[in-house]
């Protein structure tokens, strides 16, 4: 399988993380797409994604899959051993729930402030900009932090015990805002915490 | 289980729909949320869902369960045999992906231009609105529907010949679009088409 990405953004972290969660990563072959110079938006990509969006993940038979969720769901059951999305109905919902939250309260959040409020990737690549949008999505962006620091009071991991597709997304959220400069309110000591304790996973400090 | 809902509302009408494809209507005792009059967002609803929004699933233990996908991942799975969300890990993909699609591209673009381009359900309900964001959305949502009718050039169901819950949400941005007044643009033939088939299933037409 190949994977079509740009190493570093906030998305393909995503998915190189779950690969290397479930010891795939020597199985894939990794394309870049030069995002920055806009190659994602090219005819023959948008072939690909018409969302025009890293990554996308091809499969032998040609089946292109976009969507964070959508690869890992893939990933995650190649094997018929989930380990990222839940096994049993409870589980798959918690980690469901937090992964969507931890979606549109701050991964999502954060990018749509860089890529309106801020100068994001450039005007010619960027396009339509609604600057007033950006920065309330920040405020979004610093209220999804404090969601989570509250939920990581009690737990480990964002959906319990165990680490899952939720903390991933919320990894690479926090990644994304620290590129963009929305720095983690310094009262967030839960989710900080668990920031080190992600960071050090072997799928991630390796 | 308790479902936390406001009948006849979009999101609401996801999981209606998903239970009755699951056969599972009448295990279920419904709860209604006064939404129109403000209702979820009463501090008593929050500790059930702090994104304040219907529906949400509470189980026999109290676990509150919200977002549709989350839901619907928890019905799917309770008898062991994932109907609306995929078996093999390449169905789950392709159901993940077009449901997140029909769900970013048109239901979620059609909420944010009714909540924001519209009286919504009124300012002391709605709060903070941007108008601008709301009807670029709109834009997104007519867009969305041209990629569905695409797709469905080809397809029978939104992800393959088998129904799933990216029909699900599709289904449900298309009744939020006709109530927000956005409507099919006349040369989406399939989407029409594939809207009377869905429509004429007994978990919707009965």
């Amino acid at each position: 399988m190949k994977i079509y990405e740009f190493e570093g953004f906030p998305n393909p972290t995503r998915i190189r993380i779950a690969l290397a969660e479930k010891g795939l990563t020597e199985q894939v072959e990794f394309v870049s797409v030069n995002v920055p110079e806009g190659e994602h938006q090219s005819e023959a990509f948008r072939a690909k994604n018409p969302s025009a969006a890293v990554p996308v993940l091809e499969l032998e038979d040609g089946t292109c899959i976009s969507e964070c969720t959508a690869i890992t769901e893939y990933l995650d059951h190649l094997d018929g051993s989930p380990a990222l999305t839940g096994q049993t109905a409870k589980d798959r919902a918690v980690i469901h729930m937090m992964q969507r939250r931890a979606e549109s309260g701050l991964l999502d959040a954060v990018a749509t402030y860089f890529h309106h409020a801020t100068p994001g990737l450039g005007k010619e690549i960027e396009g339509y900009q609604c600057a007033e949008w950006g920065e309330h999505q920040k405020e979004t962006a610093l209220k999804g932090m404090r969601y989570l620091d509250n939920i990581l009071a009690e737990k480990l991991y964002l959906a319990g015990d165990e680490f899952s597709i939720a903390d991933i997304t919320a990894f690479a959220g926090l990644a994304f805002a620290g590129f963009a400069n929305i720095d983690v309110p310094e009262d967030c000591a839960n989710l900080q915490a668990w920031h080190a304790r992600v960071a050090a996973r072997p799928s991630i400090a390796a």
